[in-house]
């Protein structure tokens, strides 16, 4: 496969204005939506490439490894597109059960009700404990 | 409950500079990620209120109410928001069980495989059956 070849999947993602494109990441196992973070072009390719879920971070302007300072990596089993192609869903297998920097599985922990936006999921882990000081 | 209480729970939104926020529809019974659409804070009020989902339409300027055409409308069992604010995801009933436009269950129908987009989901009804003419 020659590299033009190789990045004729890339051309048909419609990255924004910013070069970004939304990804949710969707645990493979138990369906839970984990997160939602942003990629741009090089991350998605190098997500591809690796098995690892590579983000862009809007706010440190940098490529964000998930899991590069808390061990919690997310090996991606499935990369899907939607039909406008301007969002990407990767079904991961999230290492340590933990996706959010909370120390909650999942980053969208608090629900509507009546009103009022309650936390309806636990801390596995102490965030303290997640992110050593080195 | 006054109208400053009820609308409390919508300043916990983060809407970005476009005064929008990504909304991410996931089937609650199969966990199928269905679309990824963005709401403005009057058309996540109206979801709220209404108990189906209401978007805005960026190609259109306007709100979006999921199935006005279609009858495939989604009847909202959970909102939930993510450790940003910037992010909600919606659990709902799909009418129809169809929500794209394409005539799929899910608009994530495309999936990466050996450097290639592989469609992957079946369509389930004609969008001319769809979307009929008045």
């Amino acid at each position: 496969m020659t590299s033009t070849e190789a990045d004729q999947w890339l051309d048909s993602v419609a990255f924004n204005s910013d070069g970004l494109v939304p990804a949710i990441a969707q645990d493979a196992a138990s369906g839970r939506i984990l997160m939602m973070a942003w990629m741009n072009r090089e991350s998605l390719a190098l997500t591809a490439e690796s098995g690892k879920a590579v983000y862009w971070s809007r706010s440190r302007g940098k490529l964000w490894r998930k899991g590069e300072s808390s061990g919690h990596e997310q090996l991606v089993q499935q990369i899907q597109l939607d039909c406008d192609g301007d969002t990407i869903v990767l079904c991961v297998t999230q290492q340590g059960g933990i996706a959010c920097h909370t120390g909650r599985e999942s980053c969208f922990f608090r629900t509507l009700d009546n009103g009022q936006w309650n936390i309806t999921e636990t801390v596995l882990k102490d965030p303290n404990q997640i992110y050593r000081k080195s």
